[in-house]
């Protein structure tokens, strides 16, 4: 066995933790649970979708005939304007006040897409959408938090392309980690964390997906699931809105060519969490060791139907990982850029 | 709507992180994935499987022919005695190394019984069996990690009752954390923070699922899982192996009534993740801030069939939940303590 191929943990600097490598395990074989292969041929527009335009939404309210991105306060918003009061009676039992609001976006009027065969124009329009609604919802809150749930793996229940915002007047668990990191490497080196590792990645190849002149794709070195990819731009820039129409387009294209090789890996449209972490608000112009990316969760581990699970160990004691970065890397690398549907 | 049904935030002061709550959301309808129910009647024996006693496992060793609980190298060990070496060769590509070792315990040589299911008298067997185990494997590692995860929704590739034990020489995320937290709660006030959570949760009542002279059963105020439980000692002790006879008999009785409710809830073998936290090695005797305690983390939400799903929003912001704590506490709190399949 090569060292590399040992057991080891590898530190996420972003927040800190670790994850346990298992490269020697990629033998395992595996006789649990298999996920149904979501794999169906959808039309254009379909009558039961709450999202399709036209079409009314189980609140009653109908969506108009939008035919670009559509964007409607979330039926079901896990936020409000209203939020209960900061509770501390006792060390134990802190409770703090919450305000927010919670939206979904719909990508696309058309039913049968998904952002990984939209036209890169249509992606653009998706980008230009995410920074109208970061502009406009960092004007009351402190985290805007833009995503999107893929596949019925990942708890999405309209297979309509669409994502989310959830704006919070709080800063959430991963913010403040990845605040506090950005900031503490500001302090040391005097450059912005993400930046330098864009470069070094750049310069180290075995890790980077896609690339163009703008953006790069990697996974990461401490990349906790099997496909985990980290999207970062190769200029400083805080917050999505900033980017400018020629960022856009390149990050348009390289999106594009990420999503395209995820659903070419299984030949499935491919499953995921995937979400901005812009800087938090509010917007005082200092968030140079802020850099704008991407987080892309995929859960699949070996094909359409298996999974990774984040389980046990996982849950009580840490990530762990078979598929080395690198390997995955190189897996992600080797897709055609072409969809496997496309006809 | 009242002050507490308005979203808010809670602290968790074990890991320092924080869960959002949205209590106004419980009347939300789910069109998105259901899971199978994994309801089916199970022989004693079964030939296919591979932990049944004198059966033969996928490494082609055989097991005795055991009647008690059976402990065996796992097959396909995710750490190994053997690990690569730390490198540092840049602050970003940080990597540690981890010597470690998987086993995997057998409950019972009874293919259709779950801890839930089994006799008090065996429960307490398995109890011992966790203890021997910690004494063994924290003489050479930090960290050893007893954990079960039951039912296919939980990455369990075997029906057979059966949970691992994971023993690490580093010290992985979560025991950090808690280590941490413990030892802040020490300074400041010279007593354990779970003793302290215990005894104010005993007077609280309303998170309480079950209690008995020594154990405590609560859905902790700041559960992440719908419903998550903390089961904490009333006495002082850091490691399961410093458990006396007749503490182990109460834990028994505890886990029992625990895992009845469970059961009963939704009339299913309720899936989940549990886990022991016993206090890191080596054992020099500094533990008193550190109380052993077990999580259990169940995925599902409203019945045998919906779960909840931790995605977007949870991954990239913070764990976010509907139903209250007190709400689930009294949920189970009212279940009978009778095995819905008992005859
Ligand atoms: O029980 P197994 O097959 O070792 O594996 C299961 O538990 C492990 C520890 O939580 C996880 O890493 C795996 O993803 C899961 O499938
Ligand atoms: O898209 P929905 O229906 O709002 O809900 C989905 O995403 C949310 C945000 O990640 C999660 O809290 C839910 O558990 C998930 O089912």
């Amino acid at each position: 066995m090569k060292p590399t191929d040992l057991p080891h943990r590898r530190r996420n600097p972003l927040t800190g933790d670790f994850v346990q490598l298992s490269p020697h395990r990629m033998q395992r074989p595996w006789q649990g649970q298999e996920e149904a292969n979501e794999q169906t041929m959808r039309s254009r527009f379909s009558k039961d979708c709450h999202l399709c335009p036209g079409n009314q939404r189980s609140s009653g309210l109908d969506n108009p005939v939008y035919t670009g991105t559509y964007v409607f306060e979330n039926d079901f918003p896990a936020l409000l304007e209203k939020a209960a009061p900061g509770v501390a009676d006792h060390p134990l039992l802190q409770q703090e006040s919450a305000r927010g609001c919670c939206r979904v976006i719909c990508f696309s009027p058309r039913h049968d897409l998904t952002l990984a065969e939209m036209a890169e124009t249509d992606i653009v329009g998706v980008i230009d959408t995410w920074a109208e609604q970061h502009t406009e919802l960092s004007a009351s809150y402190r985290w805007v938090q833009l995503f999107e749930n893929k596949g019925a793996m990942m708890g999405c229940s309209s297979p309509h392309p669409h994502g989310q915002v959830w704006a919070t007047s709080a800063l959430p668990n991963e913010a403040v980690k990845e605040q506090h990191s950005q900031q503490g490497y500001w302090s040391e080196h005097g450059r912005a964390m993400l930046l330098d590792y864009a470069e070094l990645e750049v310069q180290r190849e075995e890790r980077v997906v896609v690339a163009n002149d703008e953006w790069l794709v990697v996974v990461p070195f401490w990349a906790a699931w099997p496909f985990e990819t980290l999207l970062l731009p190769r200029f400083a820039v805080a917050r999505i809105d900033a980017l400018t129409a020629t960022q856009r387009q390149s990050l348009a294209a390289i999106l594009k060519r990420l999503l395209v090789r995820y659903d070419n890996l299984f030949a499935t449209s491919f499953p995921y969490s995937m979400g901005w972490h812009n800087a938090p608000g509010p917007d005082t112009g200092d968030a140079r060791h802020w850099q704008l990316h991407a987080h892309f969760y995929p859960p699949l581990l070996r094909s359409a139907t298996v999974r990774k699970f984040m389980v046990g160990y996982e849950l009580l004691a840490e990530a762990q990982r078979d598929l080395t970065p690198e390997q995955a890397a190189e897996k992600l690398r080797q897709q055609a850029e072409r969809h496997y549907r496309a006809t």
